[in-house]
């Protein structure tokens, strides 16, 4: 039985998924029942990494979603629109779409789901988070038994090369990012990598698999690494941490109730202890690491990015799509874990009710005394401290680092600006979360 | 729609199960629909961690099978015989099987696979290796569309402990086993453990879903940590390396042939990198990379063992089959993937024939022109040499460890004949596999 694919889109990920396809020995044999049926391309006259038959290329998308012998459409064209809307008109002609575009899902996921279950379709996106990672169908169909307390994780590979490459040469930032636009590691517009957005639209897929239901895209608090300063991550590293681009999704109430559970769902710069086990994730990789009852930690690791890690993930789903074909027939069900509907209600909870670890650098003049009345600010509002070290001293002007104990966001920020009102203080010159 | 599940075994992972079956609150909906049936026990009277209705408690197994109200049967019982023959006994009435067996599973996969592919069913085996790492259904679902090349992991988690404990304090291996096993992490009898079986078992199986074929568990090489000296681990660490017990399955040829592919599959203590992805995993911790074209390199990481994370495990395969069971009706066929039939016949390589780096230590005479004599030896064999460091020297004796760069095994043999016949050299006192 040959199973029609169409593909929207031939860039990388399109090349590398067109590349398995054309060269199935050595793979799971259920690669060779699939075939390329149809390809949209913007320019079918350009020249193309992979040797493809010029009669599989058309230039209106549409004409894929619609071909009857494509039985599933595969969406690797990237950005919201037509994205969307072909994703929708695959689901209405009852074919299965498998997409690797997180900014669709991330803002649009509701809405094709509810339209995936009224069709009895599966839309699966292994490819949308963390590369070649396997980490949606575990977080699917692996991990179901658990109740999952957490899920963090290094999920923008850019930003982690950008932030090895600060610590290991203690460069600048915008040094970096100048050399990774350089060698490609970086886009021309890093925007959406470097302010988070792209860790966003990742952690709120992630967290809807693993806590059961849609998350407020738009609500997640978000910080890139673009105001981070090479002087914190040296500082961070003098005090055993690593700084981090983190993503984290985490549950706040224990026991669910009528309103569904609260998340506290947040993007980041961190600093881990160095014995985290997302602090040895360095370069282009990715990790996500989910923490359950009664699992514990698990971690995944791999490639974030690239054309073959990519399309290794988009295999993944069109062979799970093709592999459940031969369960049922026709008139056969979904598979509730690899269709993942959504099971409660998820909403986020308010930031200031959270409770994290902090990192501050407090620019101070150098006088006897400053420490002590700084120590006092967090003291008398509650938060109470880990470390407090003095860092290089010039010109009348001191460096001052304290690292928190966990502590509610709202007294951390009432002792912030306690602190702020000190005449030694002069600024608060940067403040980023720990784990 | 209710699914029966059935116990055979109480014990830690029985009991995990138990437990999770006991309270779905939070997990994912498909528990709530699992209703464990009946449980068979060495000693009903025997006090238990969970609380479960007395009447689901029989002591003769086969009863748990044969019950028409258990529609999977979740063998927990470990050992091979009676687990052998009522695994096959609930293939044989068409019954679906979990089991967390990876001994059984090592030695009889065939005949049970070659059973439950006549009968129609499924035999998952998600917690038989990795504990609660999700590593069995991403090789088989996830990683399809790759060619994978290699798999290696730390599998083996008391050996693990052990090995982090000897790295950590410089401790001698019985001192630091003599501690294991009054905490715990080490039987009684610790064979299987520190003499590789444990860990041989289990490659055979993730090198059996990763390459397509059954892997002859009885061919693969295996040495245990038993003999592993304290001082080879600190010089390994003075080097730059840490001491792993690695199982390892590698392809050798590169094209598929008509006898199958070759495999060289080996359980030994490795010198790794400490870069290495596999380097940073500590204590009872497992970690399993897989590396495949086009994905790269993916890596598993989290618990080996215990009972909420083989549980986790164990669950995760009774929710895939309830899972799919809502995709066909009676009828249905078996999804390719879940089912992992091998698709292709495996071949252990000739050992002499594969390629590794090696790390020796020699016991020589202190005399000038030793280490000059070993270099040529080596070299005349064609064997290249990395790094040849002399370590203390005591009462005119000196220790000498070479690490070679990758080279012919029956080579690296030669040479190291040649060596022992050296007037100046007393002796080969440690010989290990470099990554």
């Amino acid at each position: 039985m040959t199973i029609g694919v169409g593909l929207l889109g031939l860039g990388t990920v399109g090349s590398g998924v067109a590349a398995i396809l054309a060269s199935p020995q050595g793979r799971h044999p259920l690669v060779a029942a699939l075939a390329l049926r149809r390809v949209a391309v913007r320019d079918p006259a350009r020249p193309r990494s992979v040797d493809l038959d010029p009669a599989l290329l058309v230039t209106d998308p549409a004409a894929v979603v619609d071909d009857p012998d494509v039985d599933i459409v595969v969406e690797v064209m990237g950005g919201l629109e037509p994205a969307r809307t072909l994703i929708l008109r695959a689901i209405a002609a009852g074919k299965p779409v498998v997409t690797a575009n997180k900014a669709v899902i991330a803002r649009y996921g509701e809405e094709i789901a509810a339209a995936a279950e009224k069709q009895g379709v599966y839309v699966l996106i292994e490819a949308a988070v963390g590369g070649g990672i396997p980490i949606i169908e575990p977080l699917k169909q692996s991990l179901g038994g658990n109740r999952i307390h957490r899920v963090s994780g290094i999920i923008n590979g850019t930003t982690n090369y950008i932030l090895s490459r600060m610590a290991e040469e203690g460069a600048a930032y915008g040094d970096v990012l100048a050399d990774a636009q350089r060698l490609g590691y970086a886009e021309a517009d890093p925007a959406a990598d470097v302010q988070g957005g792209d860790a966003a639209d990742k952690i709120a897929i992630l967290a809807g698999l693993a806590f059961g239901g849609p998350v407020p895209r738009a609500g997640i608090p978000t910080e890139g690494i673009d105001r981070l300063k090479a002087r914190d991550v040296t500082y961070a590293a003098q005090l055993g941490f690593v700084v981090k681009l983190l993503a984290v999704a985490e549950r706040i109430n224990e026991h669910d109730q009528a309103e569904g559970i609260q998340l506290d769902v947040r993007v980041h710069p961190t600093l881990l202890p160095k014995h985290h086990p997302l602090a040895g994730v360095h370069g282009v990789n990715n990790a996500i690491l989910v923490e359950g009852e009664p699992v514990g930690q698990v971690m995944f690791f791999g490639p974030g990015a690239g054309a073959g890690p990519t399309a290794s993930a988009v295999v993944a789903d069109i062979l799970n799509i093709a592999g459940i074909r031969q369960v049922g027939g026709a008139d056969a069900g979904l598979d509730p874990l690899l269709a993942a509907s959504s099971w409660r209600p998820v909403s986020l909870a308010d930031a200031s009710l959270a409770s994290h670890r902090n990192y501050v650098r407090l620019q101070t003049r150098d006088e006897a005394g400053v420490i002590g009345r700084i120590g006092t600010c967090f003291g008398t509002r509650g938060v109470s401290i880990q470390s407090i070290v003095q860092f290089e001293a010039t010109e009348g002007s001191a460096e001052i680092v304290v690292i928190t104990h966990q502590v509610r966001e709202s007294s951390f920020r009432d002792a912030l600006a306690a602190i702020t009102a000190l005449e030694e203080v002069q600024r608060v010159a940067a403040c980023l979360r720990t784990l």
